[in-house]
C-alpha cells in the first residue's frame, strides 16, 4: 500500500525532484503532482517521469493532496500558502524542506487561517549539492544524511509518522528539534560557511592585476571546492541569510575575531599557533570522516554506482 | 628508454607517492630511491612497490641520480639541500613541488654551493587531496591539472625540457612564469582560502552551547566542505603560510573588507546587493566547470574508474 494517495511538490528544483524520485522508485504515492513557478521546470519533470501531473496555478496543483511539500526557496512560503488554503482537503499534511525553521514555520502558520485542519510537520532534509532544477536531481542525495524534524502545535503523532516514514524511504536517519534550535545549529555548520564561501569568491574575483583566467585555471588548489559552495542558489541563499539574520552576524564577527588573531600569529611568525590550530581542525575533519558525513554527494553517488557494479 | 636512470624522491607523501606511481607505471626510471623522515612512510612505499631502495640518510638516497625531487614541507629545504649538497652527481636536475616558489627558489640556492654542477628547476604540480602519506597517493592525481614550472638562471633547457616531460606523463597541462608571479596568484586561488578554511573549522569548533557532535552531524549541510580543506597537512601549510606572508595578510585585509560589506547588506536587508553577488559567484563556478577544474580529485579518480569499466 502506498504511504500517500496524491503528493503535490512545490518547486522541482534539485531537492523537490529528488524527493518525487524517491516517490516514484519506491511508489509512495499513487499520484505525485507539483507545480513550480519555471514552467520550465515542470514541463522537464513530466519528461522525467518523476511526477504525474503539472499544473497552470499553485491552487490547482494541491487539489486532493493528502501531501503538500514545499521546495521552493524560503521566501516564497507566504505567498504560496495564502494561494493554496482555500483548497486544502481536511487531513493533509503540510510539510517543507527549508533551511531555516523559525522563519518558515512563521511563514506557514502566520498564512494559514487557524480553522483549516492540516497537519503541519515543518522539516530540513540536511543534503544537497549545488546544483538547481529537476535534471540536478538524483534518488541517492539523501541516503546517509540527516532529516530534522521541527514539530510543531499543528503536528499530529500520525502525521509525524508519516513523514519520519517518507525520508526513512529516502535512506534519511530522522531527528527532531525545535525550529529555534535547528537555525542556531545551522547558523554556524551552513549557512556561515556558505556567507563565507560566497563573500571569498567574490574578494578573489575582483582583485586587479591578477589575470580572471589564472584564477579559474587554478582553482583546483583550493578556490574550487569555495566556488562549489558558492555556486548555489542565490534565491535560495538570499532569503536563507536574511531570515536567520540574528544568529548569522553574531557569528560573522566572531569568525572575524578568529581570522585577525591567525592573521597576527602570521605576521608574528607564530608557527607553533599555526601548527596548533591546523593540527586541532584536522583532527575535526577526522570526525567528520569517523561520523562518515565526508563525502560530497556527487563523490557518493559515484562510489555507490561503483559499488553497484561490484 | 626511461627517461632518467636514478630518480630520487625525498618525501614520499601525498604528492612524492603519486608521482613515485607515475614513474613506476611509465617506466620513466629504471630505478626510484626514496628518503622520508619518518622510516614507517618510506618502509610503506617500498612494500606498495612503488620505490626501489629507502635509505636512513638523506645523503645516502640520492647518490648517482640523475634527478632529485623534494616532496617535503618547504621549511626543510634548506637542512634537505645541505646534506645532499656535497653527494651530487654532476648534471643532476632538483626539483621541488613545494606550494610557495620564492622561498622554496632561495632556500634550494642559497644552501646549494654556486660550483656544484647541477640544474634547478622548481615546480608546483597544482594538484592535492587533504590525505597525506605514501598510501593516500594515486597516479591519476594530476591528470588534467596544471603544472607550473619557475626556471631560472640555474636550468637549463635540457634539464626544463625533461621537467616538462616527466609532469606530461602524470598528464599534466605545463605552464612557465616567475617564482613571484606564482605565489601572488597562489596567494589567492590557495593559500587564502585554505588560511580561511582553518581559520572557519576552529570558529565553529569553539562555539560554546552547541553540542560537538551536533556540528560533526549535521556537516553536510556546508561545514563538511570545510574541514576536508582545514584536514591538510598541518607542518605544510603553516611553512607555506609563513614564507608567503606578504601577499597573504593584504589579501586577508581585503577579504575581511568585502566579508564586513556583506554583513552589513545582511544586517540592512539588502537582498537585492546580496542576489547580486551570489548570482556572480556562481558564474565564477561556471567558469570553473567550464575549465574542467570542478572536480575534486578523489571524485575525479571515481569518475575514471567508472569510465574504464565501460
Amino acid at each position: 500500500m502506498s504511504l500517500f494517495n496524491k503528493v503535490t511538490i512545490i518547486g522541482i528544483g534539485l531537492i523537490g525532484s529528488s524527493l518525487a524520485r524517491v516517490i516514484k522508485r519506491d511508489n509512495l504515492a499513487k499520484r505525485v503532482s507539483c507545480f513550480d513557478a519555471k514552467p520550465q521546470y515542470m514541463q522537464k519533470a513530466l519528461e522525467l517521469g518523476i511526477v504525474d501531473e503539472i499544473h497552470k496555478t499553485v491552487a490547482n496543483s494541491v487539489t486532493n493532496s493528502d501531501l503538500i511539500v514545499l521546495a521552493t526557496p524560503v521566501g516564497a512560503y507566504g505567498k504560496i500558502i495564502k494561494e493554496i488554503a482555500p483548497h486544502l482537503k481536511k487531513g493533509t499534511i503540510i510539510t517543507d524542506v527549508g533551511s531555516v525553521k523559525t522563519y518558515a514555520v512563521k511563514e506557514i502558520e502566520a498564512n494559514l487561517p487557524p480553522q483549516a485542519e492540516v497537519f503541519i510537520v515543518p522539516g530540513h532534509p540536511v543534503a544537497g549539492t549545488e546544483k538547481s532544477g529537476p535534471e540536478a536531481g538524483f534518488d541517492t542525495l539523501f541516503e546517509g544524511r540527516w532529516y530534522i524534524m521541527t514539530p510543531g502545535e499543528r503536528s499530529s503523532d500520525g502525521a509525524v509518522e508519516k513523514i519520519s516514514k517518507l525520508w526513512s524511504y529516502a535512506k534519511m536517519r530522522v531527528d527532531s528539534m525545535t525550529p529555534e534550535h535547528h537555525d542556531k545549529v545551522m547558523a554556524a555548520v551552513s549557512h556561515l560557511p556558505h556567507l563565507i564561501a560566497f563573500s571569498i569568491v567574490g574578494t578573489v574575483a575582483d582583485l586587479e592585476g591578477y589575470e580572471q583566467k589564472e584564477i579559474i585555471k587554478y582553482s583546483a588548489s583550493g578556490f574550487r571546492d569555495f566556488t562549489r559552495i558558492a555556486g548555489s542558489d542565490p534565491t535560495m541563499w538570499r532569503d536563507i541569510l536574511l531570515n536567520n539574520k540574528g544568529t548569522i552576524l553574531e557569528l560573522i564577527q566572531r569568525f572575524v575575531e578568529d581570522l585577525i588573531a591567525l592573521e597576527r600569529n602570521i605576521r608574528w611568525d607564530e608557527g607553533d599557533k599555526l601548527f596548533e590550530l591546523f593540527s586541532r581542525t584536522r583532527k575535526i575533519r577526522n570526525e567528520v570522516v569517523e561520523a562518515r558525513q565526508d563525502q560530497p554527494e556527487t563523490e557518493k553517488k559515484l562510489l555507490s554506482e561503483l559499488q553497484r557494479r561490484d
